[in-house]
């Protein structure tokens, strides 16, 4: 690890940027966050494209490199800093872990992305879509859950999920339907390294929105 | 590996099991090829929803597991068999292919399922946000690639990246305004792992679609 203070670009209330945030904050490394107001558009601006191709949040610099895509993040953190894992160490585990976060990640969050949920919201599409996923979700933990999503201990899964479903609520889906999801997610926000992920403990949370 | 032959369930154009074969044919693994017709709704019966809580193809039996969710079921494949490897060694360049696997994967694909491409297309919206997306990979290729999206040697970033180009292709977004992505894709095609992989080589593959 290089002695420089990693850096990440951060939007308080993105999930992908929760997602990071808690990884750092779980293996227990120390970064300097660098705001970037997606609402006001600064991730196309020029300075920002440079450094992150897709213009999303978040970017993360450490040990000299930019890394964009959060998940891809996720694994990389997990690689450099094994200790404190988020993956299993049995492949199948490691697949299960995988599974779930390719499905929270990469089915039910697009759907939420600002563009889609106002335009599509209007016929009752995407929650629709959205409830379908967290179907599969739930069914997919009742057969692999413990106390976390892959068995008692937090993995990557748990990562993933725990924004997911705070955005969920926040888009007045119900999710006492799940009540597996419920339960784990209630479990995960009483954990230190995701309490202070959180959107509200961040610096560019408005006043207005902190409890 | 167990002696038993792996299934692959299946649908020939389905650009995430298009993945899976690809990768197995990549790692010489022979397996079965069982077809599910999600045109006509096989996904959601209850014999096949019971192995994939998601309802989607593909699903993948090996060594007594079920796997689902394509990218979880490229990297398990990936660590059981090292050999012929998908992913280069050093942490930096394996968060490159994994950030171009998550931008494909997770942003340009679930554009293009059924119901958004049919009911957005009719705005222009999803084309819009397809080419989009494809700037941000172009732009990451202009800095990661050689033959290949990273470097010269073949990895899971090219594994994602050729179905999606033949589907951008089908649904008619104009792919010259990408050149690298377009280099890349006919380099690939002529590879024999993913030649075997493509839906007209399937054997659900409606004989009026095979050339």
């Amino acid at each position: 690890m290089s002695s420089e203070k990693p850096i990440l670009y951060s939007y308080y209330r993105s999930s992908c940027s929760w997602r990071v945030r808690t990884c750092l904050n779980w293996k227990g490394i120390d970064y300097e966050y660098c705001p970037v107001n997606v609402m006001e558009g600064a991730q196309n601006k020029e300075e920002y494209s440079e450094i992150n191709p897709y213009e999303f949040v978040p970017t993360l610099k450490i040990n000299g490199i930019v890394l964009s895509q959060s998940v891809a993040i996720l694994e990389y953190l997990e690689e450099i800093r094994p200790e404190k894992p988020l993956l299993p160490k049995d492949p199948y585990k490691r697949a299960l872990v995988r599974s779930l976060v390719q499905a929270i990640a990469g089915d039910i969050q697009p759907l939420q992305n600002l563009r889609p949920i106002n335009f599509i919201e209007s016929i009752g599409g995407d929650k629709k879509e959205w409830i379908n996923y967290c179907i599969g979700v739930e069914k997919q933990l009742s057969k692999s859950s413990g106390k976390y999503c892959v068995g008692d201990e937090v993995t990557l899964a748990d990562v993933v999920l725990l924004p997911q479903v705070y955005n969920a609520t926040r888009f007045n889906i119900d999710m006492t339907k799940f009540p597996l999801i419920q339960r784990i997610a209630n479990d995960l926000s009483e954990l230190d390294a995701f309490k202070k992920a959180n959107p509200q403990n961040q610096i560019d949370c408005p006043a207005e929105e902190k409890k």
